[in-house]
């Protein structure tokens, strides 16, 4: 089959289609989306090599006796072992010994087929175009936040970065009756947000005043900078995305305005399936540009310039 | 009137009694404590300038028409402007313009009066010595550990830092029936926390393994470090003091893990008193040595040695 490979350096190349194991399946992939995950993936994340890419919609194809087979579904990225404390107790997302589809350990969606436990997948509804089914993985981030931190309906809350992934959080969040204001770099992708009733802004023209929550999703060191000091006392910072280096914290600026810093990833598929299929969330307008898997090298590419939102391959073509 | 008094470098000298204004109090102090962060203020913490000292136990001795003439008090450290939405809200201590007693545009206990808004006096109930009511701000401090975060009984504590702060942090979540690690460096004040159930280690012996909580009170950047490295996924370190330097974040080891990182200050009055009414927590040995005012100087350089706990200076002599 054909798949987006990393080795180093990316590359479109035949490998072996991959046998599913003992509680897997296997899934012909129809379509899959680039993150900066990703991205990082071709900085050397985590040292992986193989199948890259790990938001994915397709349709299981294997083994023949599965309950799934044939029905199309979306997956979760991260394979516990199944045997540790954490697993036994629900969280295989942090599992110390967990594979993670196209990120560590295991060949990821940017292919024809993948292999992944049954117990990673969800069923996608039928109301669900595979160009929406395609963002579940994204949006149970973007859901993440409302599990990581309480937002009330009377908070103000500052989302910083106005890429996908920050721009689904503040619509997310929006839903919550908060007052959101989303502040980033691009006016065309600010535009994406006052719809959906977020107030905008460009990051230098940001008004005074201080968040009860501000959630970084910029991925920039100046993005966590902007959030640690438009938090007020008692406030709660929730951090999604990461970078390559290091954030000098001044301890004291946690201290004494006993502000909370919370670290926040994946999220619940089902919510994001929920909102998906009642037409809560179209992340459509996020599409940039959609490639064939055999032009994946040119889909890196194109998803690595400045100020592109979702990239997606089509693998079934 | 004498008083430790800082303007660059310490002295004891004579200043003028001050004059309480408009809602203030005068007290006569009894006794007074030495904190580290007082150790900070003679490095320049906050720039402040004026007498000296935060902890305090003492009678209040004016206004004349003061309801709480001739009471034994002791009093909260922070002073907001009584005026805005913070201190409204009743989070003077966050207050934006807080004046903080010997920390913060505001003369301090070092003394042998001092004067505070008698909003944040409270009466020391005549079971409490002095030596035990001079502790109420610090054991204060450390109860807003379990005002922080949620501490199950079921939890796995880990405290780092064997100074005062951290001994007082053991004891009290001890309380929880959690079971609780303290690691620190001086086996003779490991020992102070054994017999009340908590489990100590030097901090190269600590054994394997991860906590639910971490919270850290070592004031020092390897107290960190080893709390980032030692809380389990999804759980939350509470960072209780500061240091003078910045700490490198890998934004990753938040976001992967889902780890929180919680700053924790001063904490409440009126349970610290209730322990120490009911004897539930003595600090009495905690005690390193109490000098008199005039003798100031040497208390201060008797606090700077590595190793002391807590010095006390009698002001009432």
């Amino acid at each position: 089959m054909l798949a987006l490979y990393f080795d180093g350096q990316p590359q479109v190349k035949e490998v072996d289609r991959p046998v599913p194991g003992e509680g897997e399946v296997l899934v012909r992939i129809y379509c899959a989306g680039i993150c900066g995950t990703d991205l990082e993936v071709l900085r050397g994340y985590h040292g992986f090599q193989g199948v890259m890419g790990h938001e994915f919609v397709g349709e299981v194809a294997g083994p023949a006796d599965s309950p799934w087979l044939g029905q199309r579904v979306v997956g979760e990225i991260n394979i516990g072992c199944g045997a540790c404390e954490r697993c036994r107790r629900g969280l295989a997302r942090h599992c110390g010994q967990r594979r993670v589809l196209g990120l560590k350990d295991h060949d990821g969606a940017l292919a024809h087929y993948l292999t992944l436990p049954a117990a990673n997948l969800h069923a996608v509804p039928p109301e669900v175009a595979d160009t929406l089914a395609v963002f579940t993985e994204p949006l149970a981030a973007a859901l993440r936040v409302l599990e990581t931190t309480a937002v009330s309906p009377a908070a103000r809350v500052l989302v910083v970065g106005d890429g996908s992934l920050g721009l689904q959080i503040s619509w997310v969040l929006a839903f919550s009756g908060a007052e959101v204001h989303l502040a980033g770099h691009h006016p065309e992708h600010l535009a994406l947000a006052r719809p959906r009733g977020v107030a905008t802004f460009l990051a230098a023209d940001l008004p005074p005043g201080d968040y009860d929550i501000v959630v970084e999703a910029s991925g920039r060191p100046t993005g966590l900078e902007l959030a640690m000091t438009r938090v007020r006392p008692l406030g709660t910072v929730v951090l999604k995305s990461t970078y390559v280096g290091r954030y000098p914290l001044d301890p004291a600026a946690l201290v004494v305005p006993e502000v909370r810093l919370v670290g926040s990833r994946c999220g619940p598929f089902a919510g994001a399936l929920r909102l998906l299929r009642d037409a809560r969330i179209d992340p459509r307008p996020l599409i940039a540009r959609t490639f064939p898997l055999d032009q994946g090298l040119a889909a890196l590419a194109w998803a690595q310039q400045p100020g592109v939102l979702k990239v997606l391959v089509d693998c079934d073509s």
